[in-house]
């Protein structure tokens, strides 16, 4: 797959976004005129500048308005046309952008169209240029595909094409199966875009809306699937805008992007798996190394500097203190299979408390090859002799993802901590789910990463109102449920330490149990409101005795379908808190309900602590 | 008018918000029970907090998903309500809002759910409380005023009534005139909302975008006028779910809310102004004392640390230096009507670079009655001996605006400055317009204070793309359009310092002319790239001869239906810069397709002064 990005997705200079775009392995960029336009270096300068960066200049975007129009207009619209055509003999460019007309047309004939479109090749072909017609969502008379194959038909001109965008297609709701109608040699161009599924106008949609493949709610396999079957072999091109992006490190986002169409030629083999012939064949070597769905989260890593605090939490929830790593500054907790690593946060970098997310897979080569593949950032670690080799990337948030070998009954580094787990029966089974910090403007990369690297798949995203702004908040799963990653958007506005959108989760037998043993260590949980006690009263038929204790306990109470969701949360420590769960029956979700008058204690209980408030 | 609000409108805590409404002055509130059930305070508590603010608890909300059901839900339903009565018995509460249904109805037949109401009706007399029903836009089968209208009027019990709310009714685009069909004793409550009139899904828009009365695009004036027709008297309340308000200061917002609801009472008296009659008449009580369209801005007032650069600046562009003021430590500057304040920034708050303008109004003292009706904070001003007196209140943004009377020729204070005016025949004349940095959290709050305290209308919002995000930028201009203030909105994530959204542009008769001999006296304009020059010779047919005067002075270029548009930038001093512009033949723009190109230029500037990029 040859591939291309149109420098619109990408903030800064025309220079950075070209530097960006080499530096994460383009192999061409689109030209956006207002970039070319507000850039100090001339056509010639960014000519010889791409050549030097390795980068071909595919398209010039875009031309507006130019078919369908009067005889006077039409005059205009070629002199305007030949100005372009010259600027990209000087860039070197040979495709041309023409979006179908919004402002100027009077006529949707379709014949007269064509006719239009016949002078513009003609006049293209003294210039030694192309021009791939595009229908947009919003055009005025032309705004399906299907038109635009028809017209380019009627035009029937060596220098007039197609532009197939999947934004406009699939946003329209248009079935790309008729891709499969138009000529190769008629594609002039392929862009594509994803999106979330929004109800709202097109127009707005697609200008600060648009996602990086993966990222969004389209079929882009499919849509990709229906193109390798023209025999098109042409480049595949991002075009994105969106209004994150426009604010974000040109250099990060170019990899996000990189990584979203390794991530599509994968999922594009997948979808021409089922057809058989040569060119699924030739599709399947683009299949990514399959990731079994990992077994277990084998441990997670906190870093904060109370680690006393933590310590003295993790006791009083009855986890075992291993000691100390034999030659790491960090020490090992474990109760069933829930393991946490605890240490100081390390000062050679920013680093999110939960700093790190082990996963027991079949092959931890196999998960790296694919990690590396969509280009994850390996983390060089340096092991002692003796040590369980660990290998890992670095997510887009700054945690660590590392992936070690399912073991019999624990993972082999467990050794290289002092004392093995004691014998009682544990009440925490394992880690159910852990809450990971996105910074704004990563993300939907978050969000793209643990969907291709691990497989994981994103739930429906969810808005939850703390005093201090919405947080939104996006589960990621495995198939079998046994990995949840929920990625938290801390709004732009808000202080996060007044959001705290880093929590892990574990999974007990007995919540009401546990929650009782630990007062008897101690433990003081997070103070929950009386009010909320009645409203759920009022809410769910409760047992009087079950409510009576859950109110006692400060445990909190949900329900689903299939059953009930029992589960507290302590105090916060720095950064961070933990919460206990119990699932009944296979209930599903989070407690979603809950999660507003959780964040309400939280703020009260941290102006408590912060300003003196009364409690 | 009684004024309430919804303690969805607000941040923070419960009572946090119950402070905010009570230091706004607001007569009474809302409880929005999601505030409640997070609250660490009992009902009683509230109740009791409420009366020691001076607070009347309006209404409790919301109540779901009622009526429309079979017998086991209404059941269940009526238990739902009753434990939500005792609640209110308990918060001193007489007024429940009921949403239409929008889950669970299973029917839409009207008698149904009007024999369900009555049922609820007798359950809420039993608890001396009552029912205020309200039809959501997206309600399941009643999604308009008006079928639940015709519903309350069959439920015939006195105990139930309807809620009237302006999204619901606008934005579907329902006429609200048949509200005068609704006995006034039947408006159990009333909530209002305006909104930007955005094309998107009704649910999205409703929460996560309505605005406070005013900052919209809805008529509400037309709306209340017929309310107030019906007779009703009871409170009108906001109810405003906006993700912003949610990450702001309660206090702030709360007077924002507050200067909606008077503006509002304004717009009301206007509506019915036309309409004769004792009611008509009682409402001309509310009107706000009238605004004269400002003749001129009599000053700006710069403040910088580089004084001695804005100096040779102003000189160079042909500026006066009237010299220090006799008490305080600025000076003037003038050319024309165009005077600007220069100093350092005070240092005993945060302030914008472009501090304060200067009105001329007819009567500075009614100018002030209406800021200060509209709790537009004064400045209090401490004058010397033999000052003229200025009056002036502080905007949203933390600039400051001041009524000066209109003089024959200059205002009386510019002789408390050194030297008068020379007497060349100047180029520049006037103020054409200022763009002010609105801090995010204000944006839609500057909206208001500037239409509603200087009767300035909003132009069309625009979105323009800077290297680093989009700025959003409205317009508001008086109707004579001498007047223009531009709001900038720097996207959340910038460097505001990359974007410099303050600047002032001055109106001349001669632009290419100033161009000329400034850069005689050494001035060096923002350098606008070749590649522009191309693009508006491919745009429009320019003589070449212009244009190529145009490119050797770095001036841009605009047309719009009536004329032409010439302007250029200077070098930013700090975090503001100056324009110089020419309107020819009645052109009413601001050159919006040019500003992209001077944000990149601006931007490569500071790279290259900042990080060494070469030029």
């Amino acid at each position: 797959m040859r591939t291309s990005i149109a420098t619109v997705c990408l903030s800064g200079t025309l220079d950075q976004k070209l530097v960006a775009a080499h530096e994460a392995g383009f192999d061409g960029v689109e030209i956006f005129e207002p970039d070319l336009v507000a850039s100090p270096d001339s056509p010639e300068t960014i000519r010889t500048r791409a050549e030097e960066l390795g980068l071909s200049l595919d398209l010039y975007q875009p031309f507006r308005d130019f078919e369908g129009v009067g005889p006077d207009l039409l005059e205009r619209n070629l002199r305007r046309a030949a100005a372009k055509f010259t600027l990209m003999n000087r860039l070197g460019i040979e495709t041309m952008l023409l979006c179908s007309n919004v402002a100027t047309a009077r006529s949707g004939d379709e014949q007269l169209a064509a006719a239009q479109l016949r002078e513009l090749g003609d006049l293209a072909e003294r210039f030694g240029v192309r021009v791939a017609y595009e229908a947009l969502a919003w055009g005025r008379f032309v705004d399906s595909y299907e038109q635009a194959a028809r017209i380019v038909r009627l035009t029937d001109h060596p220098r007039v094409g197609v532009c197939l965008d999947s934004f406009h297609i699939l946003s329209k709701g248009h079935n790309p199966e008729a891709i499969e109608t138009i000529p190769a040699d008629k594609i002039f161009f392929v862009q594509l875009a994803d999106a979330p599924l929004l109800s709202m106008d097109v127009l707005s949609w697609s200008r600060h809306h648009r996602l990086f493949p993966g990222e969004g709610g389209f079929e882009l396999g499919a849509f990709m699937g229906h193109l390798v079957r023209t025999g098109y072999d042409g480049p595949i091109s991002l075009e994105i805008f969106n209004d994150t992006f426009r604010q974000s490190d040109p250099r990060a986002t170019a990899v996000e992007a990189r990584r979203s169409l390794r991530w599509l030629e994968h999922e594009t083999a997948l979808w021409l798996g089922a057809s058989p012939g040569a060119r699924a064949a030739r599709m399947s070597a683009s299949a990514l190394p399959a990731v079994e769905p990992p077994a277990e989260v084998n441990y997670l890593e906190l870093r904060a500097d109370a680690v006393d605090d933590m310590r003295a939490l993790l006791s009083q929830l009855g986890f075992h203190a291993h000691g100390r790593h034999r030659t790491k500054a960090v020490e090992l907790w474990s109760q069933g299979a829930a393991r946490i690593i605890v240490g100081r946060p390390e000062s050679d970098r920013p680093q999110p408390t939960v700093a790190g997310i082990g996963l027991s897979v079949v092959s931890p080569e196999t998960a790296m090859r694919r990690a590396t593949e969509l280009f994850a950032p390996e983390i060089l670690r340096r092991e002692s002799a003796g040590d369980e080799p660990l290998v890992g990337v670095r997510a887009p948030d700054g945690s660590e993802v590392f992936f070690g070998a399912e073991g019999e009954t624990e993972p082999n580094w467990v050794h290289e901590f002092g004392a093995p787990a004691g014998e009682d029966t544990p009440v925490i089974q394992r880690v159910d789910h852990v809450n990971l910090a996105q910074p704004w403007q990563h993300f939907d990369a978050g969000v793209l990463f643990f969907h291709s690297v691990l497989d994981l798949r994103a739930q429906p995203s969810l808005e939850v109102a703390a005093p201090v702004g919405l947080v939104r908040s996006q589960v990621l799963r495995s198939a079998d449920g046994v990995i949840r990653i929920a990625l938290n958007l801390v709004p732009s506005g808000a202080d996060p330490d007044a959001i705290l959108p880093q929590h892990i989760a574990f999974a007990a037998s007995d919540v009401l149990g546990l929650a009782r043993t630990a007062r008897e260590r101690g433990f003081r949980p997070l103070d929950i409101p009386a009010n909320y006690y009645d409203d759920i009263a009022a809410r769910y038929d409760i047992d009087p005795a079950l409510l009576s204790e859950l109110k006692e306990l400060n445990v909190m109470y949900d329900r689903d379908e299939s059953g009930e969701f029992l589960h507290f949360y302590t105090p916060p420590i720095g950064t961070v808190f933990l919460e206990v769960v119990e699932r009944r029956d296979g209930y599903d979700g989070y407690g979603a309900l809950n999660a507003p008058v959780r964040l309400a204690a939280q703020y009260q209980q941290r102006r408590v602590a912060t300003e003196g408030v009364s409690a």
